[in-house]
């Protein structure tokens, strides 16, 4: 079974959060067949964090997560934060394979994006 | 002149303000005659700032000053931290045209954009 958890920072302000989550619906809605369960978690101020994603995860029966993390730059939350988290989820579930992806702001078609969306909104 | 400024949070850590530094330099070198100038500014932790960016622009003669915000979330930084300085920034300089453009987390593609840096890293 395999499953998409995207992770986001989390914010204070609730509206910010209910935008990850909305984000994560829509992800949902154009995968089709590609992942068997989609999810959102929050790294910080908001639930549910990524450890009660991946438990709840697990739970649902995935043997394979790919975690996207939806940052923009690669701090201190990409290079420490997530990866603790994934190497005790690798402990605490041996026969689940995980991975991480490069997070949302290393893609190559940013520069076009920038100047697209600066030119339409 | 036409002036792009890309505002991003601005980090404890160096290399992902550099990260913010080179892409604006990417974003640069494709967008060819668009704008007459293409800067880079910091909200926190780093700078340029925002309005010191300002200030650099409308000294290399800007009229017209789009200010496009690095960010996934429309939280607070957004909603009022960018729209005080703008207002500050519209006061200093009158005769400028300031445009403050949807974040890069809005744009509509973004549930197939994070599909397919899923698939690929």
């Amino acid at each position: 079974m395999k499953t998409l958890i995207i992770i986001a920072h989390g914010s204070r302000r609730e509206e910010s959060n209910i935008e990850v989550k909305e984000l994560t619906e829509k992800v949902k809605g154009l995968a089709d067949s590609e992942y068997d369960y989609i999810a959102h978690a929050y790294l910080e101020m908001a639930e549910p964090s990524l450890t009660q994603a991946i438990d709840n995860c697990i739970n649902n029966g995935a043997k394979n997560i790919t975690v996207f993390p939806y940052f923009l730059n690669s701090g201190k939350h990409l290079k420490r934060d997530i990866p603790e988290i994934i190497i005790a989820s690798e402990k605490k579930y041996p026969d689940c394979i995980f991975r991480v992806t490069a997070c949302i702001g290393m893609i190559e078609d940013m520069p076009r994006l920038i100047l697209e969306q600066a030119r339409s909104n």
